[in-house]
């Protein structure tokens, strides 16, 4: 989720600009998500977004930056639709309930075929293309995360998490299998599923 | 890592078979590593491995029945070299140490490139192309998330772990952070990581 995304990338804010800019994301996503990242070219992008080449180096360097600023925009629309912006996560004093809310909100993001396909195809490329994975985990899935070690930290403030435990680590007993069965297909994705994981970090597997 | 793979792929057992199938895996594993899946050829596994393209076609269907056979071999191997043949998670009465152990040894094998850098092609190509992924996922990762349902199920009969806990879903909170990590590159791969991971699934976040 981006705080300030449009704001180094498209300085010129007209609402032909503006047009542009969305035409350029919608192509670059939907090229990304039909043929790979490999075979998905600035050429390709400008010709399906209707502009010229120039416009897109106008504003982003590489192919790289264009997608990742699409996903970051495509992140935000989500996570608005979500009801998530401004980007915390919810803090009504109950962490299950508020895990459990925005897993599901994470659920219905991953079942959308809109974000699923650019999604796969660009974390896929990130496993093979070190570089782009690095970009795409520090500029994309971290400041996710943080959203989770901030709730996370305020739960151990009202004594909810042991004090001593790492927020960072902890996010991903339930973050890291919702994320590996997508990835991987590894599961089936239901609410119940990550309710489960919810309830299993918190409280653990072995008997209190 | 694999019961009995070689049984139906390789009937012919002689010692120049064997070195013939020994080259061929050697061959594939390589190749995919360094110009990944998409242009890993039949044909050029058997160039590099020395042998006629019929000698691969008497044994396997297709590219991908190669690789995952490779791979198959390739996790014996790092289980017998890890002492963890015959297939099992040890039990040794405590589910703590005996899961730090194996987690362990994955670590090792995550910082082995002859393992590290044809996994890590082969799960991106899992990820955008389903068939070759739910393959991957039935006929290598599967396998080896079951022996953590086995312990724990044994863990559940110690009364080491609840009972209303589902084996299969518990497994993924030490499991899964480690996986993504290592195929997202979100952070170091550590022993005093995977034995935080065990501590925190184990004993929960939330204050005993």
């Amino acid at each position: 989720m981006a705080q300030n995304q449009s704001s180094s990338s498209a300085p010129d804010t007209s609402r032909r600009s503006e047009r542009s800019r969305r035409a350029i994301y919608d192509a670059a996503l939907a090229l990304v998500a039909e043929v790979g990242y490999p075979k998905t070219t600035i050429e390709g992008i400008a010709s399906r977004a209707g502009v010229g080449k120039q416009t897109i180096y106008r504003w982003w360097s590489s192919k790289a930056d264009v997608l990742l600023d699409a996903f970051l925009d495509l992140s935000t629309q989500a996570a608005e639709a979500a009801g998530q912006v401004p980007y915390s996560i919810p803090d009504s004093g109950d962490l299950a309930a508020d895990l459990k809310y925005v897993l599901r909100a994470t659920v219905d993001e991953l079942h959308d075929p809109a974000f699923e396909a650019p999604s796969r195809a660009l974390a896929a490329e990130g496993l093979v293309n070190e570089e782009l994975g690095r970009r795409f985990v520090a500029q994309l899935l971290e400041p996710q995360l943080q959203l989770y070690v901030d709730r996370l930290r305020a739960a151990q403030e009202a004594g909810e998490v042991r004090p001593e435990v790492d927020p960072r680590i902890a996010l991903e007993l339930f973050v890291s299998p919702l994320a590996q069965r997508w990835l991987q297909h590894t599961g089936p994705i239901t609410y119940e599923y990550t309710d489960t994981l919810v309830d299993y970090a918190l409280h653990g597997l072995a008997p209190r």
